[in-house]
């Protein structure tokens, strides 16, 4: 049995085990694709303190190489179902089944779909999630971005250095983005904000994007945009499904202050749980202590 | 007016001075001795993720680079006394005083003194706070360290390096340090454990620390121990007399998860709240959330 299953290899799962490891706790970490999670497909990263500019990517090697480095175990597979047999955590994978007295959830969140006519036939044929990843196909094209948070208006400025002009599009009229990221925004040149606007339609031509239809809020005015790429940036859905414990009604896990669940011995970090800020700093606190109050449990656990 | 004032420049004031900056909100730092605070008097810091092991002072030089290459001003100057005007919060410092929109406390926390005789007397004369920097002075003799947390068998393991012998006195019989650190403590052959035992005074020869008294509490009797430094770690007080919102009974800031104290618009990080953990990695999740959560009372904030 393991004293802890860690489940996802972000940076708050990673934190996770950096601390477990040092607590010498008999410690698992499960990733399903890519250690690193979200963040490792970012272009850059500028808020975390100790490094003024670095890839996501890169950042996650370090914390990789750390958590490595204090011999903590990584297996590739994925979690399917978290029973509790008595207060054992049973944990269903693809490879077959693991018992722990602890698991820290860690699985962070998913960007969110739209759900409108096109979206999800042309996703890979011109409509992305993710600007680092499919941005340089759009070189020197027309590109649309969808969305007003921090993503869309830092994502709308990475690509304004590739593409040859981007929409913003927003259905508000005020952005809620970071005023830095807004502000490069404004100075690209090439830029276009359409606020007020909801796109309604993704519309293909020989199977690749070709057009998007964008209606106007006020003026319920429809109008048809020649675009070659859509970005959209709408928010996250956790990936918590596999999990039986307190949610809000977006799906993010309840925890209190100690990262505890509903559940006795399970705990939340990051981006799955009810936070006020997805960032590596605050995933990165919340690691800390979720395994520093997991070590805490463990002392006293007592299979029953 | 400045719309933030940050006071204490360690690692979470730090964090919350880039997120700041990033916000492009008008910010300064005050710091009274030497950014960096507390860790930066930290022999090596080996969990805060992205860095496998750097000195603290290393960690936090790192930390300031980044916070002004965002451009944070940092002044040295010391808050006396913060004051509300309607909801300006006034400032008032060494230099003068000051008024800001929003004030975020990372003043930290000092170590906790004993309080036995001798140890007043003899601080700097042998009685000692702070491993690193005063270590170095008792190589080749013999030394005690006091407490039981994770401060006490750190430092005890890194004077071990230095000093002929280490006397670990802790009043209790077991230690609730982290198990990696007690495992070191114990491979050290020159660590000497006496649990169940309180340091009672501190007895001078020309002026410096010569002879430590301790008592068993199991068996009331008390023994001279020839040591010619004594280390004390047995917690810490926060640096919280300045300012008036809530605290709880050890003097450390109550907030809620987004680092809100019982005054709109005042936010603790770090050491100096009631926080479970005190880390690096903690303090600087927490500055990044009182910095946003900072940005949106400041976006709404009217003089009144």
């Amino acid at each position: 049995m393991f004293d802890i299953v860690i489940v996802g290899g972000g940076p708050g799962g990673l934190t996770a085990g950096i601390y477990a490891q040092r607590s010498r706790l008999k410690t698992l970490l499960i990733e399903k694709e890519m250690v690193g999670g979200q963040i490792a497909v970012s272009d850059v990263i500028e808020n975390y303190p100790g490094f003024p500019s670095i890839s996501g990517a890169g950042l996650m090697e370090k914390f990789e190489e750390h958590a490595k480095g204090l011999g903590l175990e990584i297996r590739l597979d994925e979690v399917q179902n978290i029973a509790l047999d008595a207060n054992v955590k049973v944990l269903k994978t693809t490879e077959g089944e693991l018992r722990a007295k602890a698991v820290i959830i860690a699985t962070g969140a998913k960007p969110r779909r739209l759900g409108v006519p096109g979206e999800k036939e042309l996703t890979g044929k011109g409509v992305s999630y993710c600007a680092t990843c499919d941005g340089p196909f759009f070189r020197g094209r027309n590109v649309m971005v969808v969305g007003g948070g921090d993503t869309a208006v830092k994502e709308a400025v990475y690509l304004s250095k590739l593409a040859a002009k981007v929409t913003l599009v927003h259905r508000r009229d005020g952005f809620r983005a970071e005023r830095m990221h807004l502000e490069r925004a404004e100075a690209a040149p090439n830029i276009e904000f359409v606020t007020n606007s909801v796109l309604k339609e993704i519309k293909a031509e020989n199977g690749v994007v070709a057009k998007a239809v964008i209606e106007n809020l006020k003026t319920s005015k429809a109008e048809e945009a020649p675009v070659e790429g859509v970005f959209i940036f709408v928010g996250i859905n956790p990936t918590t499904d596999f999990v039986d414990v307190d949610k809000d009604a977006g799906g993010f896990i309840k925890t209190n202050q100690l990262m505890e669940t509903s559940v006795a011995g399970i705990y939340a970090v990051g981006d799955c749980r009810t936070t006020p800020l997805l960032q590596v700093a605050t995933a990165v606190g919340d690691g800390a202590i979720a395994a520093h109050a997991a070590d805490g449990y463990i002392e006293t656990f007592k299979e029953r």
